[in-house]
């Protein structure tokens, strides 16, 4: 018996649509959101925020071939990746999320198990941060692209920016760099990674916190937007940059130099901030914010610039064209 | 000389992203927008509700060769169109323009003139209705596509739904339907329609005001998705149907049937509503909203239907797949 698979064309626009929003009522079915006032089903959603909050707004987009191939990857795993890069910015701002929408494209041939699989991955990732999917666009296209919106809220003024860096700061990173790109290297998928959105919730609530990022181009590309927004200098202690377990064998194994991929790798989404005063302790900051902290650097006053970096570093960090 | 033109690879994302953040700049110069906390250039854009405010949202796509095409339209009017489908959504919910995101893909081989283009768009009617570009996402495709999402405030429970039609209500429609099809049957670009977010603030205002929703998929469609929601069917009066002048005869010169286009037609953006006690009279309305609007039906008790159809009209509305 041949079996064959259901393909978009099969259920069409409005049946895919339908089935994805079986998936989310599914997904959040226990949960009663506050956020939500109207959810998917009409023109637009409305969403609430507490009073004195301002709404947090921020866009990513992953294309297949580009940023994920179904070859080396599950479907519901570049779903995931796709929630984990907007989350990660939420957190970057410090923010609570509120919810998401997502324009999603895919050609008429693509099998339904894959476009239901890209909906499960999203759903995933929403369900553990509370972000409820709101709303969405389904479009034909030649290739499948998946282009999130997410919205989260954060109390006026109290929101993390990269502007907030000052001379004299420290630089910190939650968690250990260069994992995704060591996986990247072994020809391996790169498993979604953790946004750091409580962490950011907790960095907001602080005193003597400056400026803010997420890691998504790499260490020292997003350090150096930092220091570009603040406009300050950072000196950068390499050898203080947190890794993961073992990193420094599995490099050699696939001919890296760990130092490459842990400063220019990417797709990491740790959390880059700095803090002044009392709040400037690793250890204080990781017991605040429930996860490992590492001091890094410190920032100076000056043009623009990351010092420390090895001279063979480029400015790396990941560019679509 | 051969003139070479220049393309997306030629300058680079990050010269990309300058350019429209360039003139997105211009555009809203002059302006103070009271909405934009923190606008383009770190992780999130912050903006501003008012007090006892909810947060609307909608996303929309457009993507070459399914909804446009550069070969028979400039590329700025690809962009009008792509941000007018948003705020049309807007508009039909009754909220005021926030900003708006863009997700932007194309391949490295477009000429930058067509990318620039479909920004200028873009920024045209942003300008027009306070909405401006927050933030955005460029990346590598095979074809154009444009993802948007846009954002609105509206007062907590005074949002329009397509659920709040009652048995009893009128049924009215803003301006003229069916130009849009028509344009399409000449073969012609259809030019940006224009979204009526003033109607729809007008109308969040008013009592007796039921339910709204923006006719994006064609009227017979549209009006089923308001049954759909409120339970209610719908008595169309098929004679009352607003249509541009001379339509009759300028469809007769393409031998397309006139009231097929007007019902079912599609992309006109006008809004339909339902309203009952004094707000159901189509003098005070038009003059409240500012543009001409016609009464074209009644809402029955009854499962949800919209009868007086012509039996020839299927459902219609533009389908994807």
């Amino acid at each position: 018996v041949a079996h064959v698979k259901t393909r978009i064309r099969d259920i069409g626009e409005f049946g895919l649509i339908g089935r994805i929003e079986a998936l989310s009522r599914r997904a959040f079915r226990s949960r009663g959101l506050s956020s939500v006032a109207l959810g998917i089903g009409d023109d637009a959603a409305l969403l609430r925020l507490r009073a004195g909050e301002q709404v947090v707004v921020t866009t990513d987009a992953l294309v297949e071939g580009v940023h994920f191939d179904f070859a080396q990857e599950t479907a519901r795993v570049a779903g995931r990746r796709a929630l984990v890069a907007n989350l990660s910015d939420l957190a970057a701002m410090g923010a609570r999320p509120l919810g998401f929408v997502v324009a999603m494209a895919a050609p008429a041939e693509l099998e339904l198990s894959r476009a239901l699989g890209i909906a499960r991955g999203l759903l995933d990732v929403a369900v553990q941060f509370d972000c409820p999917l709101v709303g969405g666009n389904l479009a034909r296209a030649s290739e499948v692209s998946v282009a999130i919106t997410a919205l989260g809220a954060v109390r006026a003024g109290r929101a993390l920016l990269r502007s907030s860096a000052r001379a004299g700061d420290r630089v910190f990173v939650t968690g250990t760099l260069g994992g995704a790109a060591l996986e990247r290297a072994r020809g391996r998928v790169v498993r979604a990674a953790i946004p750091r959105v409580a962490a950011g919730l907790a960095l907001a609530r602080m005193r003597g916190v400056g400026a803010c990022i997420d890691l998504s181009d790499g260490l020292a590309a997003d350090l150096m937007h930092v220091c570009r927004a603040s406009g300050v200098r950072a000196r950068l202690d390499v050898g203080a940059v947190p890794t993961p377990p073992r990193f420094a064998a599995a490099c050699e194994r696939v001919r890296r130099e760990p130092l490459a991929l842990a400063l220019a790798g990417g797709e990491d989404y740790e959390l880059l901030c700095t803090a002044r005063g009392r709040a400037a302790n690793a250890a204080s900051l990781s017991q605040r914010l429930g996860v490992r902290v590492t001091e890094i650097g410190r920032i100076e006053a000056g043009r623009a610039a990351v010092l420390g970096l090895p001279a063979a570093l480029g400015a790396g960090g990941f560019r679509h064209y």
